[in-house]
């Protein structure tokens, strides 16, 4: 059979973030030391009391087949989780959940926008979003901002980018890819906006709520004149260290949760029972119990910046949550070395991952050419090895 | 925001297994005894030891983000138990582990299959099958067989039933709905057509190999002229009572494997790290360690096949696998009730949950009007009783 993919798979790029986990990891089996700062990953272990939790399961037996949308108990557990910590009322039936935030984001796009449609993204965004989108057969319209404006978009760049073919826009607070948070008063200004238009349905990204050093967590959905536009998507893999078990879930107007149970239905159907009881006893706990993962997150902030600031041609700015930094490096392009010039961030990126053996992520995957992402998600020692040999690398560029 | 689906949504159904799954513990809620036999599950819980390596995974941390395609010690261990069981050379490379077989083939559809190209189903055929195709914007096609051919096609079928716009063919063997096994004869006599059409992928789903009372297993990918046409999904559900861990597989060229790894990086990432290393465990067991499951199928099939003679307006065929039966009822139709007339096999199966509390699934689901299928993953206890209740019920009809 001659290799022929379809349509739809020929629009999609690899997970960019994926794409350099794969390339660290193929360099590593050559022998190489590398230093991952690719994948957006806490390098904690899960806690003993999740997986206490789904050894429990285990011996209840809790390994048939949960509904779609999930066990009744752990949507009960997440409704109790969006009021206790976001104030936000979600009944049960308006939850679902998935194999991981991904999935979540994927059955809304495939449940509610159709071919043609525009879905805004406020650039940076995650790499997965865009992707899912064409996936869809949606059309990915970026809105812009930079490092000046904290990469965070003003309600007057909202209104000019929604027109009559806009469907939705999908966003995280706290920043995957940059740490920038929307404050109370930014948020209630993008919501005004948002209820002038009740049919644009917008996606609210909150998987990095709990690794956040400043000021509350606001979710979007929490403005009552917008809560039934507003899909807000979290999950466990970010807070509680649980990358690994896939676990995300959602809080929707109930006939979006119908709509993504249909389309999960299809495609998966619930996710692993046991993970799910594993998130219950995750989303039940005082979110002061993995506080210990933020406090080190905090420091390792701190640390990098001081050591990425010692790096002449980097532009920074001070993520207020999630565990990146996302430096401007466009002062580099056009220098060059034995191997060849720097055009651009994918350019840069490759470069540090052969001649560093660091790994960290272009920019231009996250529709930010300019910028890499670095992950701080790593102990102490690496970040300080890391940072020294991004130094010595860049420094060799002329 | 008012409800609008996409024209993707749209174009599906709720699973009709789960949609029936839902109405019973619906009505089980309102206090009703009902005897669910429509869900595709095994009733044993998941064996001891595979619970034992999925708690000792927990215990060392395997859970963070595996790769895409799986980790690469559990693909080890797929690939050998596809050459100990199956013959099949399938490398590492050729393999993705996915959330459930379910996934695992919608991956493929979406990977291969392009908006208006066909996918040949031979029916009836396993529900999600069809609407997989139609969220990929293929159009399915169906190849109609009854009982009277054991509900299996022929060569001839197969040969008119591929044109020109003809992309793949989805098919079962244990077969859901029907239990239906093709043999070694029948499935060389397949492989001779398809091996005709080197651009032709057939996608060959043997998730019930182990629940199978007559003969060998037979691998459509096990013939040389087509091993590169064919796609062998699998997975550790049925035969290791592992439903809720979704934990599925294929094994296909590797440019397929590679395709189907990229869509599942934009929806999902790779299924849960636990399950995963609780699969490895299954596959890696001698298949005699769950014998014992087959043989209460085997046991359960003969009581089912008495029982269900009994009521004169069913016509049984013989299953060589899987759990079920699918009888043809169509000499109900037009009977009436105080409620009503059946009309169809939809009808007939409302009647059967609403008035005997049995649920079963309508045929018209797996593209077989006139049947309806019964799972007898039960007790014998349960069994017995489904079965005196239906037959009280339809002796009722008029």
């Amino acid at each position: 059979m001659t290799p022929r993919t379809s349509t739809t798979l020929n629009r999609l790029s690899e997970s960019a973030t994926l794409a350099m986990a794969r390339m660290a990891r193929e360099l590593r089996a050559e022998g190489h030391d590398v230093i991952a700062l690719s994948l957006g990953e806490p390098d904690f272990d899960t806690p003993e009391f999740v997986k206490d939790a789904a050894k429990q399961a285990m011996d209840d037996n809790h390994t048939h087949y949960p509904p779609v949308s999930g066990y009744g108990d752990v949507l009960e557990a997440i409704s109790a989780k969006f009021k206790r910590d976001n104030g936000l009322d979600y009944k049960p039936s308006q939850i679902v959940v998935s194999t991981g935030a991904k999935q979540t984001i994927a059955n809304v796009v495939m449940a509610l926008v159709s071919p043609g449609e525009e879905v805004l993204l406020p650039a940076p965004y995650w790499v997965s979003y865009s992707e899912i989108v064409k996936m869809a057969g949606g059309v990915p319209v970026e809105i812009s901002t930079g490092i000046e404006s904290d990469f965070k978009i003003t309600p007057a760049q909202l209104e000019a980018a929604i027109g009559d073919n806009t469907r939705m826009m999908i966003f995280s607070s706290p920043c995957n890819p940059t740490g920038s948070v929307y404050s109370q008063k930014e948020m209630a200004a993008l919501a005004q906006v948002i209820a002038k238009y009740p049919e644009f349905a917008v996606v609210c990204d909150e998987i990095y709520e709990l690794i956040r050093f400043e000021g509350d967590h606001v979710s979007l959905a929490g403005f009552p004149e917008v809560y039934d536009q507003v899909i807000t998507v979290n999950g466990v893999s970010k807070g509680f260290a649980m990358t690994g078990w896939r676990l995300g879930y959602m809080g929707a107007p109930e006939w979006v949760a119908k709509a993504c149970a249909k389309m999960q239905g299809q495609t998966t159907s619930a996710p692993c029972s046991i993970s799910q009881k594993a998130a219950k006893a995750a989303v039940e706990a005082d979110p002061s119990s993995v506080e210990y993962m933020k406090e080190a997150f905090f420091k390792r902030r701190a640390l990098m910046l001081e050591l990425l600031g010692e790096i002449p041609g980097l532009k920074l700015n001070v993520p207020e949550g999630a565990f990146y930094i996302f430096p401007e490096c466009s002062a580099y392009f056009g220098k060059s070395w034995e191997g060849g010039t720097i055009k651009d961030s994918s350019d840069l990126c490759m470069y540090l991952l052969q001649q560093a053996h660091v790994a960290v992520v272009t920019g231009e995957a996250f529709g930010a050419p300019g910028y890499f992402r670095i992950s701080y998600a790593a102990s102490e020692a690496q970040l300080r090895e890391a940072a020294s040999r991004m130094k010595a690398a860049l420094g060799v560029l002329a």
